[in-house]
């Protein structure tokens, strides 16, 4: 079946493309001699994560250990949690993962590692922990020196955890290129001050993990990470593209849906809302706009309802038919994705399978 | 057990504040003698629905096919699918739908006309249709007047379809009292235009379709509908809110989150991301902001990643501390509700139980 016979809205991923990404950041981290361990955010989904593993990934990223329990019970194995998890019951199924399977958790509390040593405890597990330090973005993480050996040298002495080592996340390394190379030297700088402050305390860090997708191609001017999580190269989208990290042809996920109503003059309406694309904006690039019509890219996305997408299609060349059938990049990837129960696999326009999804939508 | 002690994040509905709010809008359709097809987008819950029916829901409105099944397969009947169905295997499964249900479907095309037709002829099946006119949100629908008499008649001729009526959506019906007025006002005078041209024609309209939450309060100032499609007043939300049509305590449906991170100052992370309270932005007062901390109301909610939101606590009185449990309630609650897979019921604080929310996700 040719993917205009889909039954619209649907999500697709042309393996072509994604076997590309996969091939190149698996090689990226070769030559910068960096351990990959994928973020499954962008995903959710353990066939594709088999796909990392079998091309080197040193272990996977998740958030949650509802995505932790799905990619365990699919066989794969070597988890980061990058989350600062919380709560009886969920420390007590993270507790319950460890026991058959490798599990790191990251955190940047005095509390929260003692809460996790008690639930680890009760069970008699164990896990590693990685203390979050802030490169610059604000939203977890301590201040790079002191505090952080301070918390080290707490989770060592915390019965069931044992402290691995350091992490961050520089998502404040987005924008331009210019943009991304201020912030990695200030990144950079920031890592240097943490590992300076353990090196006085005479503090073995094994783990150095940092990294996203437009860091990626920054890696060289990072120093002493030891391994990255980046998650949106898997699939790439707008907000990749408007960063010159990738090109459009090298957006693999993209929403295939159906022109529904031409009634309303300079407007097509698509059926692929919020509900489909998700209503992330565009965080890079012209900031505005829900997609790009591959199609007719003068065509613009201007809004998004829950089932309806708004096409301006006022200044486009492109004649608009009801029940045509038209293709968009999500803005966002991530959080498109999860919008959806499966994902059709298409290799050179043919639908050749179907993944599922399966930690959609684990928020716990 | 108290909401308190729920694993977060999580969606939790107060059932007083449901209750209320669903014996409201049922009070004000029988004031002004409307029929009430409660769009089921906002819940997407055949237990609800059941609720609404009760109360005496004419019927319901869903927008997909697949909304359609859950509400059928949990007995529900009457559905109004008020969305433009495509593709040929969309339209198998409306018309299997059709053989022991009462289904209504609106359009605004004569391609959309056929193809229906065309996939209800094939299953011997039948069903009624509403023409869509613009009322001015200039999104589906027709100008009113003699382009939906010509397509109304052309329905009327083709095998398996019946003329019911009209439709209209007001979402232009949006904003402060004063603009909900002034559209108001416009409104009706499409609504006259478009029933206009059907009494020139001697065309019976047996149904005219409107309304929604913030326009209902203005019912009497549209006249001629029949029935009306209200959907978020069963939750309400912050835009409902900012728009003066309910109190915050009418806002049933809270998302329960945790402080998992302090460490970066004036910031406290809570696990409520965009996975959990969607990132549709705020269309309504203030413009800004993903949600309102019922808890510290002076803590601004200003950015949201899939896992993270961003507390901006620096102008707050609360002391924020990892591990606090706070309630948030939601910009959207439709798109809210869309990413959970369940909702914790409360009753004076304690969980009294549980729906599933069936019909999440259905894209198709």
């Amino acid at each position: 079946m040719n993917y205009h016979e889909l039954s619209t809205p649907a999500l697709t991923v042309d393996l072509d493309i994604l076997e590309r990404n996969l091939d190149r950041m698996a090689a990226l981290c070769r030559k910068h001699g960096l351990g990959l361990r994928p973020h499954i955010k962008t995903h959710k989904t353990p066939e594709l994560a088999r796909l990392q593993v079998e091309r080197g990934a040193v272990g996977l990223t998740v958030a949650k250990v509802g995505e932790a329990e799905v990619m365990a019970g699919a066989g794969l194995d070597d988890l980061l949690v990058a989350f600062p998890i919380w709560g009886a019951e969920n420390l007590r199924r993270l507790a319950a993962l460890t026991r058959n399977h490798r599990i790191i958790l990251s955190l940047d509390d005095r509390a929260t590692a003692q809460e996790l040593s008690r639930a680890m405890s009760a069970q008699g597990a164990h896990i590693g922990v990685l203390v979050e330090f802030d490169s610059g973005l604000r939203r977890c993480g301590l201040e790079p020196g002191a505090a952080c050996v301070e918390l080290a040298q707490q989770i060592t002495r915390l019965p069931g955890l044992t402290f691995r080592g350091l992490m961050t996340y520089s998502g404040n390394i987005w924008g331009t290129e210019e943009e991304r190379m201020g912030e990695a030297e200030r990144v950079a700088e920031r890592v240097q001050r943490a590992l300076a402050a353990f090196e006085e305390a005479r503090l073995p860090v094994e783990i150095v993990s940092g990294g996203s997708t437009p860091s990626a191609p920054l890696a060289g001017k990072i120093p002493r990470i030891t391994e990255i999580r980046p998650g949106t190269y898997v699939y790439n989208d707008l907000n990749t593209f408007y960063q010159g990290v990738c090109q459009l042809e090298d957006c693999a996920a993209r929403v295939v849906a159906t022109v529904v109503s031409t009634a309303v003059l300079g407007r097509a309406m698509i059926d692929a809302g919020s509900k489909t694309l998700s209503s992330d904006a565009l965080g890079s690039g012209p900031k505005s706009g829900h997609g790009y019509v591959v199609e007719a890219p003068d065509a613009k996305l201007i809004k998004l309802n829950e089932e309806h997408g708004h096409l301006d299609i006022s200044n486009s060349a492109h004649r608009f038919q009801v029940g045509e059938v038209v293709t968009v990049i999500p803005n966002h990837v991530c959080t498109c994705v999860n919008m959806h129960d499966e994902v059709f696999l298409i290799r050179k326009e043919e639908v050749v399978g179907c993944w599922r999804v399966a930690a959609r939508g684990k928020i716990r």
